[in-house]
């Protein structure tokens, strides 16, 4: 993707506690649900140690409609009961960007 | 961490080529030298189907320098030879923060 610069990046870090109790299933939902949002750009997600996704988003209003979307806050309050022992979240501003080779998802 | 806003990202997302070529202990090299950088605030990574990496910095300046530190040239000429299909940077203002639950590093 070559998106318009200024653009947004929500980075979602974490740890995961033991146990699924539904968290896949609600993970893959959120994501689906993400992509139908306004203002939505694209998503990225890797797991180790410690969990990173990344949503795109052309504008503090977009993630603030995310954040406050109802069956999200439900994902979110399920999230601090079950699935997680620890979470940051960083929202920033994407000033520059440059990239290397081809890849054909965002 | 809970660090003074605004501070600065950079979200490093890649697609990895076959085989480590030296990668893994490259990628530790560099991570030990980043953090002996002025300016240099923390890095968290995790790899699933692409690689994220983000690394948190003081200042634009601090992330210029890092970009130009000669033996990390060294590692990103290597990186689009032998390491990275595809790679994408971005630089982001981290804006606003804010995190539950507790966890000991960075």
């Amino acid at each position: 993707m070559t998106a318009k610069l200024p653009y947004y990046a929500v980075i979602f870090t974490s740890t995961r506690a033991e146990g699924d109790n539904g968290y896949a299933g609600m993970a893959l939902q959120m994501e689906e649900l993400a992509q139908e949002q306004p203002g939505y750009m694209g998503i990225e997600s890797a797991r180790g140690d410690i969990g990173i996704t990344v949503s795109y988003w052309e504008s503090l209003e977009a993630i603030s409609n995310w954040k406050a979307n109802a069956d999200h806050l439900v994902a979110q309050r399920k999230g601090k009961i079950e699935w997680y022992t620890w979470y940051k979240v960083r929202v920033c501003l994407v000033e520059r960007e440059y990239d290397f080779g081809n890849k054909n998802v965002f």
